[in-house]
């Protein structure tokens, strides 16, 4: 690879697709593997209850892949839940950069609710430019390359169909549409209060007697910040919004995304630009639209403005623990 | 099979279960090749739009579940949607009696978000006795008979693996419980408060003030009922409520459950006795909570039946439309 000069050509991209692919499909079967052992735990050792397994596993996962990267790219940087355990947020550089979450979808893993994957993103140049979420218990393996496309991988490299799935169509208002929510880890009263009541704005019926009532066709919650971005790129949710995600939750999802034509931003308050800037990929607050058709009278990318702009009107803004 | 003298054997269900297993396989075809055309009909014919295939497929599915149990059954009654179409509610007789659902998960369906299903319960002596699911999207293919165990089949047959995954562990409350919930189709003011209310009590912090919080662990969002009861039994959500199913979503799925150590109820004030009598599987009302392990103070199904009390104390009963 080219490396030696700091600067990443689309055939390096394509290098790395190919070996972070590998890696978290290796991550995927030490995520089975800590499954199996968090099922079992009920059953042959007391000891090891299920939380301790998991962070066991989400440190192995991490090492791992930590160490894999490390010793094929010494040079790229690396982004996880530890640089920033220590409080301070390392400033981004221009520099290749790995983010990366071992397990994402940890309160599913702790269940067996099979939402759980690994997730592989790299940054360039202060933007994220390739992605790599794997998901070992449904056989979803989602790729994203800057400028290369995005692709739903499925059968061990049998299947493997660009994103979306199919053809854009339009999308006249959020009435029409099946939203990304979660309920996330903050429960304290405010937060609480402030998701219910955007959830109960973006189902209820403003017909029917809802304030603020978008009808949305209905919400969906899977659990996993990755696989929601992965979904929207897929085109089987619409929208989807979160306050609370860290980079390495949304890094690699946002490449999907934008390659299969789908649109990201930050806050209510973001430049509606389609650029995951540091202020975006770190401001904990994230919403990503499909890909959208145009129609007689509308692009698809101002559709997608549009949708968000009425998205931030009807929900509830607050500030993440 | 012995039903000339009207009365079913162990076998018998044995017999029905590869029958109607084969047909949700072949169901599943049809529902894949609904969603093909749904996706495409964005691009392809602007006249035929997603709705109208979505009621196309439902119709087509049905016809050839009802048409082929009916050659095979010509004995056996047949409940559906369409048998409450005209308003009135057929009373349950003794005589077996398969109660279906085309196509489970219908805004998944139109959307594309992989989770859909077909859904074929039979109700002998006026209860659940067989259920099969099978969502061909994820490949995740459920099986119940009453007495006989319940199964998750995946890779053709390859894997078949007896429900629950894993030897069941205690829970000790709401806290520790990953939660099904759906938003599902009545948006109107009252319903949309009471249930925006029950899941924020559900999700909050009560330390954190929020009155009646359950700080369960989270709320997922699937969207079909009848994939949500299989959830539950493979233990993969510990708990599932829902306010305004009807039959044909919960029939199979609750045979399922309860052969998979689930404890099913109805409403608040049904008894707590894991039967899915008349009244509770017509009743709108269904709970479902997953096996449980005995702890050194509690059975499991007294922890069952005290996690039902406990749901039920936190969340706002309604009317279903």
């Amino acid at each position: 690879m080219s490396g030696d000069d700091g600067h990443l050509t689309p055939s390096d991209l394509r290098d790395i697709l190919s070996f972070t692919t590998a890696l978290a499909r290796a991550a995927g079967e030490l995520i089975l593997e800590g499954s199996d052992a968090i099922l079992a735990s009920g059953t042959v050792d007391e000891k090891k209850n299920s939380v301790d397994l998991v962070t066991e596993y989400d440190v192995r996962v991490e090492e791992l892949v930590k160490d894999t990267l490390g010793k094929s790219y010494p040079l790229f940087k690396f982004i996880g839940e530890e640089s920033y355990a220590a409080g301070s947020r390392p400033a981004l550089t221009d520099e290749p950069t790995f983010c990366v979450d071992p397990i994402d979808g940890t309160t599913n893993f702790v269940h067996g609710f099979p939402h759980v994957c690994i997730s592989i993103g790299l940054i360039y140049q202060k933007v994220p430019v390739l992605g790599v979420v794997y998901n070992p218990f449904l056989d979803q393996l989602y790729t994203g390359v800057k400028g290369q496309g995005a692709y739903l991988i499925r059968k061990n490299g049998a299947l493997r169909i660009q994103l979306p799935l199919a053809k854009p169509t339009h999308l006249a208002s959020l009435s029409k549409g099946l939203l990304g929510i979660e309920w996330g880890s903050d429960r304290s009263g405010p937060i609480i209060e402030a998701k219910g009541e955007s959830f109960k704005r973006l189902a209820g019926d403003p017909k029917a007697g809802v304030e603020k009532g978008q009808m949305a066709h209905s919400l969906r919650s899977l659990g996993s910040a990755a696989l929601n971005f992965c979904m929207v790129a897929q085109g089987g949710l619409d929208l989807y919004w979160e306050i609370g995600c860290w980079p390495w939750d949304v890094c690699a999802g946002i490449v999907i995304a934008q390659e299969a034509g789908g649109f990201i931003s930050g806050s209510k308050t973001s430049p509606l630009n389609n650029i995951a800037s540091d202020d975006v990929l770190a401001g904990r607050k994230h919403i990503v639209v499909r890909a959208i058709g145009d129609s007689e009278t509308e692009k698809g990318v101002d559709a997608q403005k549009r949708l968000i702009k009425e998205f931030y009107e009807t929900v509830e803004d607050f500030q993440p623990v």
